[in-house]
């Protein structure tokens, strides 16, 4: 197109040859349901990238691509839920909140969840405990957005252990949606496929 | 003052009784040294509260108390480093750079660190991998500033299993500091033990 490859400027070094993907995997992470709703429906989704930030208030923030349901119903409503997922969960039920979009299917249909005050429901099935959160600030960070809320309201359902992210990859074999903030391309796993295959060999 | 109590406005609901922070502790957490600098000086500190919030270029962000002189490093030189800790970390370790202030002691005195080429130290005693990170972004939450911050550099240093905030209080025995997001106050401890004492009795 006339562009002169030497005028280009070089790329920041963002994700470039130095950055190892393997290393951010080595992030901790919890599973968990987020739940939101718009005018015409509820929606849900598995998030992973949650973390409490501030201890008094009592704030989260959670990191939602911009491409989902959920996104769109948190930035309507201005609230969400967040159901910890306990460690026994199925994957048939990830697979609804992960790998599914609420554009096409009902997430609600045939599970347990409960609606509270502003009707906003929240996912009592598998979960450990559950959180309400009302929108205090959001950032935009590209692909995603970080909502940040303050916790409304969070109570215990049960005693089980809580789902880990690690737990979710190596004991019950997951995957991670390519929407995920922790995605890792099917190019980027091949790579990786070919090193330890090159260490082994 | 004058004030008339009725002409108060309720207090937004946050963190109220309907809150129950055991619920919070369900949430899942990695155990990392973060480190920055100033003009003096280098500072680390270890941080819970971090999470990958896009893959694509792939992007952290890390909530840090205003109060932590590694907050006033960042906010100072625009970048921080990662050490994602493994499981066997001694406490102490985690005492050094968890319970101590970077004014008072020199924390990088006796542990194994190397310097990135902005001179900004990477602790690699006790790592399984580390990142380096470019400030793009941040966010004030109130106590906390989230640090949005570029990958420009992820490597692997063992293939040790990395520590989780679980496995740190639960295993190790491990204290949560006053300015940790996640921090939960003597009297909300009290509070717990004696409901728990209550189900029990």
């Amino acid at each position: 197109m006339g562009t002169s490859k030497a005028s280009v400027k070089p790329a920041l070094k963002r994700g470039g040859p130095s950055v190892d993907k393997t290393s951010l995997h080595k992030l901790s992470y919890g599973v968990y349901v987020v739940c939101s709703k718009n005018a015409e429906k509820f929606n849900g989704q598995i998030a992973n990238s949650l973390f409490q930030v501030t201890a008094e208030p009592p704030t989260i923030a959670v990191s939602i691509n911009k491409q989902n349901l959920t996104h769109q119903c948190i930035d309507i409503c201005k609230s969400f839920s967040v159901s910890i997922l306990n460690r026994n969960t199925p994957l048939s039920f990830i697979g609804t909140f992960g790998f599914k979009s609420g554009r096409d299917i009902d997430k609600f249909k045939n599970i347990h969840y409960k609606l509270n005050k502003s009707n906003t429901p929240i996912v009592t099935e598998n979960a450990v405990a559950c959180l309400e959160a009302s929108v205090c600030d959001k950032l935009d960070v590209g692909t995603h957005t970080i909502f940040v809320g303050a916790v409304t309201n969070a109570e215990m359902l049960t005693s089980d252990a809580p789902m880990t992210y690690e737990y979710y990859h190596t004991v019950k074999g997951g995957y991670t949606p390519k929407t995920a903030p922790t995605y890792e391309s099917e190019s980027d796993q091949k790579r990786k496929k070919q090193t330890e295959e090159k260490k082994n060999g």
